[in-house]
């Protein structure tokens, strides 16, 4: 006879049981008062029980522990074990990540390495299969992932759903290869990434089964894809701000709506918290608490079908209480648990170390290194493209404007904010590399450098001149990736990333104290791009809008072709 | 190149193109007048489009057909190519059905003969693997349908869910058959049933995971369930009319919300309509025309995880005109399509006639029935129990009265509207019977019998004496199966069902006739229940509350035994 329907009778003691708790119900948009009894790491039942552990919630508010529908974990800079961590001290129980970074720079062993890193965390970690790696044939990973890969992925369990489908332009011309992957994925919940889409090519985009996106930037594309069957993700990251300006689509539509990080850093987890954050945010915006925590909680379970994201019976008992007696936007995560296991008191973690897998071997040995001759452009025309960034955005635009010429050779112009920007291959160290120009990000002087440059991930760095851009590049390859500052020839400022380029094994205060003082650093070169490596780090993505720096030079997203410096 | 894509983006003529279209949208809960473009059966694309075939909708409404989650297509005695015509005519699109009446009277012969049967149809019939046949340890079906049997029904693909999970007392008690078929469900959607649990037995009940219900006939009881979880299949059949009470739980969590039929008649098909009826009846009651169209289309298509129940490209390209502009209890359906087949036309059915597979062979041959003498109840004791009828509802009472006693045998009684009931088990003509007494089906003469019996479905019959009870029993012998009516000691009406005792091979029109003849002479001996023989069919079910007649006895559902007649 079952013990989990033994506990619910109230006939056996629960494992675990919350006393006296203000219990948030998500399906009926009310307040309970009662117990909440957990056996197994199960919900067994909700009313009055009695357990081998009894917690008195005091008539403190209960909420099912967050969901994020969509994040990159690779981009906290964490290993999932410290990620984890911080993300269970805000609340969150689960996270859907899209691994394709370390996809992109490592391949399948470094995807087996974090598969194997995501277990027995107070977070359940669940990945997606990368679906677009490269994120288009005009981008240079580690090695491609292919359909095989993806099915192995969902064959062993490593992946739970197919990861964003980025290379939206393939999909809608009916590629087979991208139709492919998406097939293979069957039943399972097929996240999109499709910017600016819209029409025809929205329709195109959704015929192949495609039903979430969390790429909307105005109202506007947010009701196009909701009335279209979409699933809406609504972003909240380091970067980039969507989900004030879309909370009204939620409204439209309550229950096929989420709010996510996608890409989101240490720091930001540290000072701004995580989904407890995003419950804030709409909070202040006037959402209705019930809708508010559906969309980080329930509705995000019901788009990937999670036995969690509510409390109820029979669902998985991740949980938290918060401080107060009532939800409001002061409200913070006092105590959570994660399968009816108490992981976090008083702003500690409890548990289990989790033994961290051996970090995989394989290092980017970049031994090829361009000259600083060799980055010069020369001046073939009147008219230049520069990438231009739009502050808080991650799309860019392709400025059309005349360079600054000095010997021939187009070069960076402080006046008009434009620095030179490189792009070079390091998975195989071919020596390639595309240069050109960016408008925007501040720089006055020296370089910033990066191994963290979606998505292949080859070297990326941007600089006044020549000499401190190859300083840069040449810090970076000794680091065997990481982040730099070169200032007046010297390094600066360091962070290494020792797994895969991406990912270091310090904690969140020590990658976040270090990505301070590299930013610090950035800032006294003259940049006031608040994240000034994380901008850089956006400017080689083949899959936004508009213009892109890769390893085989300038990539315009709308004519999905490389173009030349100078316009012909 | 897929070809979808291709159409959706214009690039290619699409199959079919509905033009001029007043599309209800449910994801905005809008009208978008546009062309649905569709392709190999799927939607394509919302827009302005072009194809081979266009059909000018004339700026009428375009729905997404019906889809019914719960429904039992042999209480229709209908096949499933003659349900599936009538309820393609009244615009539904699917429906997910239960085959456990089969599955009780036939085994996994009449399950595959069921299914084969099912393939081609105007509308996609999806079956649940029965969960629980026999009903409960105290019905005697054809065979028992065990764990193995719902596995294979699983893998070969057959079953496309559980179905009702209607031996509730054992789920609560964790027997571990009943959570056995639960568990090799996986991810498969668990329908419940479960009436009047509440508290404590219906955590227990959830815990296994089981996710939706529809058997609420109280609004708390449908708040209750909703609050802890469960998917609320609000049901208007032909006996139950439970919708319109309930419908405030509707608008309590409208994406969680369904209506159903579960036991529905050929005549009520005919006479109101299927889901359109539903709508029609949640309209009148002032459910707002989304939320109302949404519970019999996008709701049960997401329960379900179908790839339909919504305009919106990439789901299959079910949907119906109605004959006018804008959406009213009054609208009727006029035009259907079936993957982008138009299947009904001004009132008629189009398609290539679906092959019958062959009638399974094995027939109930009954030849040890009962004598009169042998079915007479020895009086005992003072009170005896009397099963009572509650019009409307599938509730019995157990009620606790003095016997009318003739030469010391307990016997009908007119004045109180007390008849005799039998139940005699047909499968492997063993001969065995119960005997018992039931208040409220109004006879006055005669006798009326049946093969339908839920859900054993051996035969049941009812009358004001034993002579009559005994010829009914052995007319139903002599049928094969069916329905039959005695007066006076002769045949007065029958209905042959020649597969498995429950379904006719007539279409609609005549098995609704001679249902009325049945009714007529039922009537005519006094019955003024609308439905005796629907009535008659659940007094054998022994998982509804309060007394049941098995072939074993009397039945107490809330003590879960066997009870004698009389008071001890």
């Amino acid at each position: 006879m079952n013990k989990l329907a033994a506990v619910a009778r109230g006939d056996y003691p629960a494992d675990l049981v919350v006393k006296n708790a203000r219990i948030v119900n998500l399906f009926t948009n009310t307040y309970e008062t009662a117990d909440v009894a957990v056996y197994g790491g199960t919900i067994a039942g909700i009313g009055e029980y009695g357990g081998r552990v009894e917690y008195d919630a005091g008539g403190r508010v209960l909420i099912p522990s967050f969901i994020d529908g969509h994040i990159h974990i690779e981009d906290t800079m964490m290993t999932p074990a410290n990620f984890a961590d911080l993300a269970a001290l805000h609340g969150t129980g689960t996270v859907l990540a899209d691994p394709h970074e370390i996809a992109n720079a490592l391949g399948m062993p470094g995807l087996r390495w974090l598969h194997k890193a995501s277990e027995n965390l107070p977070v359940t970690i669940l990945y997606g299969a990368p679906s677009c790696v490269p994120a288009s044939d005009f981008e240079t990973p580690y090695r491609e992932l292919g359909t095989v890969e993806v099915a192995e992925m969902f064959r062993t369990g490593m992946a739970h759903h197919l990861g964003e489908m980025m290379n939206f332009p393939a999909v809608i011309a009916g590629d087979p290869d991208a139709w492919a992957k998406i097939l293979l994925a069957g039943k399972r919940a097929l996240t999109g990434h499709a910017p600016a889409v819209s029409g025809k090519a929205l329709n195109a985009y959704l015929s192949s089964g495609i039903n979430s996106d969390h790429e909307c930037t105005t109202l506007d594309e947010a009701k196009e894809k909701l009335s279209r069957g979409m699933w809406l993700m609504l972003r909240e990251g380091s970067s980039f701000h969507d989900l004030a300006k879309l909370l009204p689509a939620a409204e439209l539509c309550p229950s096929r709506c989420m709010a996510v990080s996608d890409d989101i850093t240490a720091t930001h987890l540290l000072n701004c918290g995580h989904m407890d954050e995003k419950l804030r945010i709409m909070l202040r915006e006037g959402l209705d608490e019930f809708t508010a925590l559906r969309m980080i909680t329930l509705n995000p379970a019901e788009y990937f079908g999670l036995n969690a994201g509510a409390i109820a019976p029979g669902r998985q008992a991740d949980f938290a209480l918060l401080d107060v007696c009532a939800l409001s936007e002061k409200s913070g995560v006092s105590e959570v648990w994660k399968a009816g296991r108490l992981v976090v008191k008083d702003g500690e973690v409890y548990g289990e170390e989790a033994e961290a897998p051996a970090v995989p071997l394989r290092r980017s040995k970049v031994t090829r290194l361009p000259k600083p001759e060799g980055l010069r452009v020369r001046a073939t025309g009147d008219m230049m493209r520069v990438i231009g960034l739009v502050p808080g955005q991650a799309v860019t635009e392709c400025r059309v404007m005349p360079p600054l010429v000095k010997e021939g050779y187009a070069v960076a112009d402080v006046s008009r904010d434009l620095a030179k920007i490189v792009c070079l291959e390091r998975h195989h160290d071919t020596g390639r590399y595309g240069a050109a120009f960016v408008q925007g990000l501040g720089l006055k002087r020296g370089a910033i450098a990066s191994s963290v440059a979606h998505d292949a991930h080859n070297y990326i760095a941007a600089g006044l001149d020549d000499e401190s851009i190859c300083a840069a590049l040449s810090a970076l390859a000794q680091l065997g990736g990481g982040l730099v500052v070169v200032d007046d020839g010297k390094v600066a400022a360091t962070l290494a990333l020792p797994i895969g380029g991406l990912m270091s094994t310090l904690p969140a205060q020590e990658v976040s104290r270090k990505l301070a003082s590299l930013e610090e650093a950035a800032h006294y070169l003259g940049s006031e791009e608040p994240h000034p490596f994380m901008t850089l780090s956006f400017l080689g993505l083949s899959v936004i809008p508009e213009l892109r720096i890769t390893d085989g030079g300038l990539f315009s997203v709308s004519e999905w072709r490389t173009v030349p410096v100078f316009v012909e």
